[in-house]
């Protein structure tokens, strides 16, 4: 397990085809650290049982080998009446239960959430997202697939916000920068160096 | 694990607060003996990740003790942006992994198909699947809460049905009597003996 004196948040980007991993640390100023990034892949052809326990593998595999303290996952809306959707629901159960299997906290956060503790927009669109992600850890392009730099996005912004949708009592932060700007700030002086 | 001439059959009624749990043995000749019947709670003020925790504890302890040879659970629909459909749906993939895990194979049912294959009527209510469920176990009444009389319809939906939504390539059945009419002629049967 990372020292306490960072916090390391597992952000899971949750899908049956591609499950988006991806593990950072977040020190006390805010500065982050890439520590993993992948994506659980699972064949559209296998019955759902076998897929899904594919990503309870993958997922258990990641908290046994970077032990994050805490579990951070996209919310999933049905906007429409879709498979995928459903799917995709199903998937973020599973990494939610992974989570308290593992007795690890867990929560989940609404894209704009993510988007605005990114961007400093919640109306960003993906691209810039993700461009960001990069930026703030320091790497030389965009981790590919997009749904494992989602899952960055997602770990980051747990890490920035603190608790998430599911503690709507959670102190609101009074510092006079943005997360994001802070993290603009900061990856702009890590380029300087 | 039940004897291989008569098909076990774990059936799930999805939810976070109550899911629904019913194991069924159903012969060659469809006759359907109840196994088990029961509801797993979870206390709506828990955390998500506890309560699918304990949703899964739940469900494994029922495959543990009743080695059921197949998990049918119901098939979730987005109709409404609702939190509670995502719970279900959350609720529904722990059920698949669950059985994923155990090594079962899994299949999802529609509500429409679980009424018809209870009542020959696609469009029947609730509460009158769950009187036939009732006659077709020779129980004394319907089991509380509705969402166990829930669960054990969508066991002997299975049984009756065979592969369940996910595999549309399953032949079709051929006798002449519908599984529904073959039940209560079945019932009837056995209220006389």
């Amino acid at each position: 397990m990372a020292s306490r004196s960072v916090l390391r948040v597992l952000g899971v980007d949750p899908g049956l085809t591609r499950c988006g991993v991806g593990v950072v640390d977040v020190a006390a100023d805010r500065s982050a650290t890439l520590v993993h990034v992948g994506v659980i892949r699972s064949d559209a052809h296998a019955p759902i049982e076998q897929r899904l326990a594919l990503i309870a593998a993958g997922i258990r595999s990641v908290i046994d080998t970077h032990r994050p303290h805490v579990v951070a996952v996209e919310r999933v809306f049905a906007q429409h009446n879709t498979h995928s959707v459903m799917g995709t629901a199903q998937a973020s159960g599973v990494a939610l239960l992974i989570a308290g299997e593992s007795g690890l906290p867990a929560a989940t956060h609404t894209p704009t959430e993510i988007k605005a503790a990114i961007t400093g927009y919640g109306a960003a669109d993906k691209r810039q997202v993700q461009q960001m992600v990069a930026r703030i850890l320091r790497l030389d392009a965009v981790p590919q697939p997009a749904d494992a730099a989602d899952a960055l996005a997602i770990a980051l912004c747990h890490a920035w916000r603190g608790e998430g949708t599911t503690s709507p009592g959670a102190a609101p932060r009074t510092a006079s920068m943005t997360p994001a700007q802070r993290a603009w700030a900061g990856a702009e002086r890590a380029a300087r160096r």
